[in-house]
C-alpha cells in the first residue's frame, strides 16, 4: 500500500501533533531550550520577513514612520499603568541585576550589581512610547503622530506553542496620536482594514473583522477590534488587533497638545499589532498532510528547480538548463515583484530534495532531468494540488510555455488557496438562535470530534454583571466571543441567546487558540 | 553679523557637544529615560533601515539565511563559555523573575516567581547559536552553514553615548560553520570585505580593514578583523568586526560533523557583525556645523521639496507643481533604486522646514515658490556644500534640467562626501618610527587640541608578556592599536617602535570611541 502523506501524522488523527510536524519538517521553527522561546529557522524567518516587507510598505505608504524604543521598561512605568488598568497582566520577565560574577567558582548574578529599579522586558510598549509622545507632542501641528515599531516582546507563557503562544515573539506595534476621537477611531479602523486585506490578499487567509466585546478588550482600550481566522480544526485564531485607546493612556501619561484656539487638550491614541503568530495561522489555514502549502505572495521562494543529477557528465548540462530556466523566470513578475526562484544545487537525492521543498510549501516545485533538457521541457508539481489520488501529480510543459505561464500559475495558486480556505470558513459558520442549541452544537462536536467551526449568535450586548454572566455561560461550553463582525448583514432581529433580551448585534463564538 | 551655522555648537568648539546636537536636531535618537537605552527616532531609524536593506541583500546574495534566536540565554550556557574564554565580559542584564505582584499596594517582582535558572539578555548569540549548530550539523553535506540574525543585544554600559555605546543596540550577527580552517578564514575575510565595501560605497565612510592584535581579539577568536573609520576629531571608530573562531566554540559546544571518509571532526566557525553604531560613524564622518550630511545611498529621502506657501489661492498650484516634480523624480533611479523623494506638506514656515531637512542631512533640499512655478524652475540646495561663504548656496535650474540631472547630482554628492572623508583620513595618518616621536606627536595634539588622527608604526608583533608591556606603553599615551592593515604597502622594514626588535608589520594606533 502506497504511502499517502509525507508527514508522520495527519490532521484528522491529531491536529496538534500534525501542526508540530509541519512546523518541524517545514523548517519553520524549533524549541530553543529556553523555556517558551523559539528558534525561528531559515524558512520560517523567510516567511516572516516577507510579511514584514509587505506590511512595512503599507504602513509607510500611509504615513507611518518606524522608530525603535527600548527593550526595557522601568518598573515605575508599569506600576503607573497597573494603577490605571484593570485586568493588567503580570507575567513579565524582570531584570534585577546588571552583572554576573564568579563566586566560589560559580557564575552568579552579582549581589553588588542589583538595579536600583527593576526593569521589565517590554510585553508591549504603550507606556514607554506614551512617555515619548508626551515629550514630542506640543501643538496640534504635531498631530497626527503616526509611529510604528518592529520589535521583540516577552510575555511569560506557561503553556507555550511554537508561533502561536511563545514567551518571546516578534511583532510590529503601531502607536498613533490624534487631535480628535473621530480621527483616532478612523485610524483604528483603517489599520484593521490593512490587516484584513493583508490577510486575505497576501496570506490567502480569510478572516472576519469585528469588534471585541468589552471583557475581551485590550486593558485600557475604549474599543478593541480584531481579525479572526478559522483554523482547519475549527478553532479561531486572533490574527491581529487594533485598539482605540480614547484619552486613557494620554491622561495617564500626560499626552497633551495646544489646540488651534490655544487650549490644552488630551490626545486620542491608538495601537495596533500583528506578530509571528501569523506564521502559525498560515500553517493551520493552508497546511495539508504533506506539510505546509504557502501562498505565493509570501513564499520566500515561489518556484524551486531541483536538478536530477546522476553523477554523470550530463549533470553539467542539467544544471546549466536549470539556471537558464531560473533566469528566464526571474525576468517575470508576480504580485508586482520579480519571481523568487531558486535552483537547489545542494548535494543529495533529488527525491529527498523534492519532498523537502514540498513540505516547506513552495508553490511550484520542478524536477529537471536529462530527459527534460533533451525535450526542452519543465516537469513541475503544483503544491496546492500536489496529488491526484495518491500519486504526486506532475505536469510537463514545454519550457517556453512553462516560463510564459509561471506568473499566471502563481496567481492561480494564490487564488485557489484563498478560495479553498474561504469556502471552508463560510461552510463552518453556523447561525444558532438559542443557548440550548449552542450547547448541543458544541457538545456534539466534542463527542464526535468533528469539525464544527464557529456559531453566529444574536446577543443584547450586555454590560457589567450581565456580561459577567454571559462569560460564565460561555466558559461552561469552553467558548469565547471572537468578535462582532463589522459586516452584520441584514438588521439584527430576534432575542439574545444568553439573556433573551432583544438582540442588538450578531457575535461569533467559538473555541480558540 | 550673520549666523554662520545652524547648530548651537561647532565641531571645533566642542566635538562631543556638537555630536549630541547633530543627533538631537537631526531627529536621529534621544535618551529614553532607561539608563543607557536610546529611542531611535524616525529619521535615525530610517537611516538604519536603509543600512539593513542594503546589507541584508548582500548577505542573502552570498547564500546566508536569516534566522531568529532567543533573546534569553540560560546562565549555564554563559557559564560554560566563561570557563572557556578568558577576558569574558560580565556586564549583562540578568532576568531573575517572571512575574510582578502587587504587595501591600506596591508592584514588585513576585518572590514566588523566581526563575530556577537566571536568564541573561543576549550580549551576543555565539552560545545559543552554537548549541543549535551542534543539533543541525551532522554531515559534511550540512556545511557550510551560513546564518545571519538581525536582533537587539544588551551590554550594560556605565558611560553610554547615543549610537556609539548604548546598553541596548541593534545589530546583525552572522554565524557560519565550515569543514576546514581555510574555508572559514576565507568566509571571515569575505565578510570583512563586505563591510569594507559597504562602508566605502554606501556610507561614503573610508575605513581601514585589518587584523586586530591578539589582546584586542574577540574572546575565544583565533583571529579578529575590523574596519576602522576615522572620525572628524581624529579618533578611531571600530565600525565592524569579523572573527575566525577556529574550533574553539565548536569544541565548547560540540559542533561536529561526519567527514566524507566517515570520521567525526570539529567544525570551524566564524562570526561577524555591524550595529547601529554605524549611524554614529556616519554622523562623525560627514556632519558639519549645520548638522548631518547624509550620503544619498543611505538617505531615507534623497530629495525633499519644500513648498513656499503664503496662505493664498496660488498655494494650490505650488503644491501641485511640487507633486508633479516629485513624480518625475521618482521615475528616475540612482544606485539601482528609484529616487526617494518627498514633498513636505506639513504646516509651518518654509524656512523652518528647509532648516529641518538640512539638519537631517537630506542630500538635496528644494524650495519651491510661486516664482518657480511661473518660471518652470526648481531652486535647490546641495547639502554637501550648502554654503558659499556664509550664505546658503541656492541653485536655480529649469525643471526639466533639474529632473534630468537629479540622479547624476546624487551620485556626485555621494562621491564628493566620500572623497572629502577619504582625503581627510589619508592626510591624518602619519608614519612614525619611534616611541618618543609617538609620545610627542599625541602630547602635542593634546596640548594644542588639534586634530591628529592616527599614527602608523612598525612593530614586532610580540606575544605574551612583551605584548602586555606594549599595551602599557600605549595606555600611558591613551592609545590603542586599531589594527594591522591588510594592505601593508611595501614590505616592512625598520624596528618595532615598542621593543626595537625587527619590525614584522605596520599597525595603526590612535585614540578611539
Amino acid at each position: 500500500m502506497p504511502e499517502q502523506h509525507a508527514l508522520p501524522v495527519t490532521r484528522a488523527a491529531n491536529f496538534a501533533a500534525w501542526y508540530q510536524a509541519v512546523v518541524d519538517q517545514g523548517d519553520l521553527a524549533e524549541e530553543s531550550g529556553v523555556r517558551g522561546c523559539m528558534i525561528i529557522r531559515p524558512w520560517g524567518y523567510g516567511v516572516w520577513q516577507r510579511m514584514q516587507e509587505l506590511l512595512d510598505r503599507r504602513f509607510r505608504d500611509m504615513g507611518h514612520e518606524n522608530c525603535y524604543f527600548p527593550l526595557f521598561i522601568p518598573l515605575s512605568f508599569i506600576a503607573k499603568e497597573a494603577e490605571h488598568v484593570e485586568g493588567f497582566a503580570k507575567e513579565m520577565a524582570v531584570v534585577t541585576h546588571h552583572r554576573l560574577r564568579m563566586i566560589d567558582g560559580v557564575l552568579k548574578p552579582d549581589p553588588q550589581a542589583v538595579l536600583e529599579e527593576p526593569l521589565i522586558v517590554r510585553p508591549t510598549s504603550e507606556t514607554v512610547i506614551g512617555a515619548a509622545f508626551s515629550r514630542w507632542i506640543r501643538s496640534h501641528r504635531d498631530l497626527p503622530l503616526l509611529i510604528n515599531q518592529w520589535a521583540n516582546v516577552v510575555r511569560w507563557e506557561m503553556r507555550p506553542r511554537l508561533f502561536l503562544r511563545t514567551s518571546e515573539f516578534l511583532w510590529q506595534e503601531g502607536h498613533t496620536a490624534h487631535a480628535s476621537a473621530a480621527e483616532a477611531l478612523e485610524e483604528t479602523l483603517r489599520m484593521l482594514e490593512v490587516y484584513r486585506s493583508f490577510s486575505e490578499d497576501m496570506l490567502a487567509m480569510p478572516v472576519v473583522a469585528g469588534e471585541k466585546p468589552p471583557h475581551e478588550r485590550f486593558p485600557g482600550a475604549d474599543h478593541t477590534y480584531s481579525i479572526e481566522a478559522m483554523m482547519q480544526d475549527g478553532k479561531a485564531l486572533q490574527a491581529g488587533t487594533a485598539h482605540y485607546l480614547g484619552t486613557n493612556f494620554a491622561r495617564a501619561q500626560n499626552i497633551r497638545y495646544q489646540t488651534e484656539t490655544g487650549e490644552l487638550a488630551f490626545a486620542h491614541t491608538t495601537s495596533w499589532g500583528v506578530s509571528t503568530r501569523l506564521v502559525g495561522g498560515v500553517v493551520m489555514t493552508h497546511g495539508d498532510d504533506d506539510g505546509l502549502r504557502l501562498p505565493p505572495a509570501i513564499a520566500p521562494r515561489q518556484i524551486v528547480l531541483v536538478p536530477i543529477l546522476r553523477d554523470k557528465p550530463e549533470d553539467a548540462s542539467v544544471l546549466e538548463y536549470c539556471e537558464a530556466v531560473a533566469r528566464e523566470l526571474r525576468a517575470a513578475s508576480a504580485f508586482g515583484e520579480p519571481l523568487r526562484v531558486a535552483v537547489d544545487r545542494k548535494l543529495g537525492r533529488s527525491v529527498d530534495k523534492r519532498w523537502g521543498w514540498l513540505k516547506r510549501g513552495v508553490p511550484v516545485v520542478c524536477e529537471i532531468g536529462a530527459r527534460d533538457v533533451a525535450a526542452d521541457s519543465v516537469t513541475s508539481i503544483r503544491r496546492d494540488r500536489a496529488r491526484k489520488g495518491e500519486r504526486i501529480d506532475m505536469a510537463s510543459l514545454k519550457r517556453g510555455e512553462f516560463v510564459h505561464g509561471a506568473a499566471a500559475l502563481l496567481a492561480d495558486i494564490q487564488a485557489s488557496l484563498h478560495g479553498e480556505a474561504r469556502a471552508r470558513m463560510q461552510a463552518n459558520i453556523t447561525d444558532i438562535a438559542s443557548y440550548a442549541d449552542l450547547a448541543a452544537y458544541f457538545k456534539d462536536a466534542e463527542e464526535s470530534e468533528s469539525f464544527r467551526g464557529w456559531a453566529r449568535v444574536p446577543w443584547a450586548r450586555p454590560q457589567g454583571p450581565e456580561l459577567a454572566a454571559v462569560e460564565q455561560q460561555l466558559k461552561a461550553l469552553k467558548l469565547t466571543i471572537r468578535n462582532a463582525p463589522l459586516d452584520q448583514g441584514a438588521p439584527v432581529t430576534g432575542r439574545c441567546v444568553f439573556s433573551d433580551a432583544p438582540a442588538r448585534e450578531l457575535v461569533l463564538v467559538g473555541r480558540s487558540y
